[in-house]
């Protein structure tokens, strides 16, 4: 471990990104043409016609990996500068797997109108927004106003990220166990950024019931609910448990088909899994450390385990996702990544699982195989077109 | 004309940057340094002691190029879009001559408060702010809020820099005329955000008097004055014309010993320059077109003429000043640029024109000539280490 760290440190050391340019500079005609007078050509351009700024800068291959620092993997609130090797990192994947420029900017305020009206004042820079690890609940609130008023696409990848890849696992896995997404009966623990999300996602694609457990306990209307857990249940994307007697994660383990964890690590027992309906799924993604650790998922009936953990099989992981997701927005020129784009890469993602090779241990691709992106991107595309 | 429109459009096609990766990131060990779990290491340092963002991250050399699009080069107020060709040009003069990583970044906001809080929650990304192509006066007030509440550098290149290389001129200048700066009549046409601080540098560096004369002409105490003119008044940064008669640049060039034109193209006559004192010194900085052409000016007594333009001698390039100035800040860990560097960088850039090339036609060296940024850079960092 103390080896990880100094490999660890070192490597980010001086840190990971760099500008490059993508054009010949090296005399006073180069100089000319990319600053004064040759640039006041494409700047009229652009006034005269707003759209051209697609063509004339970097905008439309440029994204921002936007973070408050608020809610940085499993470390929290560890604020702007220390969240900055985060975001370099996620600007690294976007390069390395979807060939994006994407530009890591930390913010040195919490507020939530603060947020929203800086991402508005930065937006005309950039071609698309990734918003990161900004805390439960004002990322939901951050992610909505600014896709509601900005002309680029805005897409907190905590929230639907984590979604599709869990969504494209989920129907993988259900076709291991022969089970419909219409039968099945889910059990979510952690209705944060995450699970709120993956529930979302899941009753749009078909799921039959979602019972949640939160910080609370069981969400059931038995109970005074916060308007947050409130507004899921009226809106039918979580059921409320009316079985409820005691406030017990065990209650809603018990037949249930699919259980996805994204709370804490070691929260679940081998009696609760086993609990579960025949052959079921474990998605444990709270990281480091998972809700069952693999030592003793072995123990339980689990018949599926996947976790975020890339020492394990089945990793979720939203490298699977956001490349793809972008590229293809980008590349259309989509303004929104709508819920059925969303849908659209979960199939995408889980059509890249060979039906020869699917298996318990293989329910979805790795972050390193060919064409994920490409396939996630195209969907993405074709998605909108063929609406 | 039209040949270089068509030859600038297609330089500038797909923009100009891109990002680069400074690590390896070919296989999962290397993903596992990068992003998670490793990347926990530099975070809980940064953390600790956020010091350590300059070690841990890009933050060290990396800087944000800032422009509302409202003063972008002789086009105005063209809007944040379409200053995004200009804030990328300037990104790659960072890189290519100073070596720094610069990110452009353009403001839909003109609103002054929104401006500075918008920088100021955007600064812990960054290692240093270059505000550009902001409208005069709220660049002023801009610029020196940030200065004060920021513990970054922050420079508004179209004031500071422009001094710096304007006064290295005058220096290199004086030598040739044989006079000192103390003894100097200087004339200024255009009190916007060049005149201004130009003014104010000259003044710190010992220049006898200065008048000006702006779009409401002649300064004088004689006349009504904004307050903001006043000010520069009351600081003895201009001088009061007192022999005011009538309204016209005339009466200050009537013996002045340099003429600083930063205002707007043809505004100068022959006869003008002719009204100035033996050798006079004429830098018409006004862009694309100077105050007075090289065609008239050599009609005048006119000594030394400079401009801004790179196919005429001697060119007043930011360029010579800019990337200098912040690789020097940069790497000495500076949390201000101060009037001191300014001048230690004017006499750095004066002191690169070899005594036996001095001649009316240089009195400054080229962008593309060697060691500039490091003789500038090491001036900076000299001027703050012998205070």
């Amino acid at each position: 471990m103390n080896d990880l760290r100094t490999k660890a440190l070192d490597f980010h050391k001086g840190g990971k990104l760099a500008i490059a340019s993508k054009v010949k500079l090296d005399d006073r005609a180069d100089l000319s043409l990319a600053y004064s007078p040759g640039v006041a050509y494409p700047c009229l351009e652009i006034a005269a016609n707003p759209e051209d700024a697609y063509r004339y800068t970097s905008k439309k291959n440029t994204v921002a990996v936007i973070s408050d620092g608020s809610a940085v993997l499993g470390l929290g609130d560890i604020g702007p500068l220390a969240a900055i090797p985060v975001m370099e990192g996620k600007c690294l994947l976007f390069k390395k797997f979807a060939g994006i420029d994407a530009i890591p900017i930390v913010l040195a305020t919490k507020d939530t109108e603060e947020i929203i009206r800086t991402v508005q004042i930065l937006a005309p820079s950039f071609g698309g927004i990734n918003l990161e690890d900004i805390a439960f609940p004002r990322c939901v609130e951050i992610e909505r106003r600014l896709i509601e008023t900005l002309d680029i696409p805005v897409f907190h990848d905590d929230q639907r990220g984590t979604a599709v890849v869990t969504a494209a696992a989920l129907i993988s896995a259900c076709k291991l166990v022969d089970k419909k997404f219409s039968d099945l009966r889910v059990a979510i623990l952690g209705l944060g950024a995450a699970g709120t999300s993956i529930a979302r996602l899941l009753k749009a694609m078909g799921i039959g019931t979602i019972y949640a457990c939160n910080s609370r306990g069981i969400v059931t209307r038995k109970k005074p609910l916060s308007p947050f857990v409130l507004e899921l249940l009226d809106a039918g994307i979580i059921d409320s448990y009316d079985d409820y007697k005691e406030d017990s994660i065990a209650e809603i383990m018990t037949g249930a088909d699919v259980f996805i964890g994204v709370s804490r690590g070691n929260l679940l027992s081998v009696e609760n899994v086993n609990r579960m309906a025949d052959r079921p799924i474990v998605f444990a993604l709270a990281n480091p450390d998972p809700e069952i650790s693999l030592e003793k998922i072995r123990k339980t009936k689990a018949y599926i385990y996947a976790t975020g953990r890339s020492d394990y099989p089945n990793q979720i992981n939203n490298v699977l996702a956001f490349p793809g997701i972008f590229r293809g927005a980008l590349d259309a020129g989509f303004k929104k990544i709508t819920e059925s784009m969303c849908i659209a890469a979960a199939r995408a993602i889980a059509g890249l699982v060979a039906p020869e090779r699917l298996s318990p241990d293989y329910i979805i691709p790795s972050v390193f195989e060919a064409d994920v992106v490409r396939t996630v991107s195209e969907a993405i595309k074709q998605s909108e077109e063929t609406k």
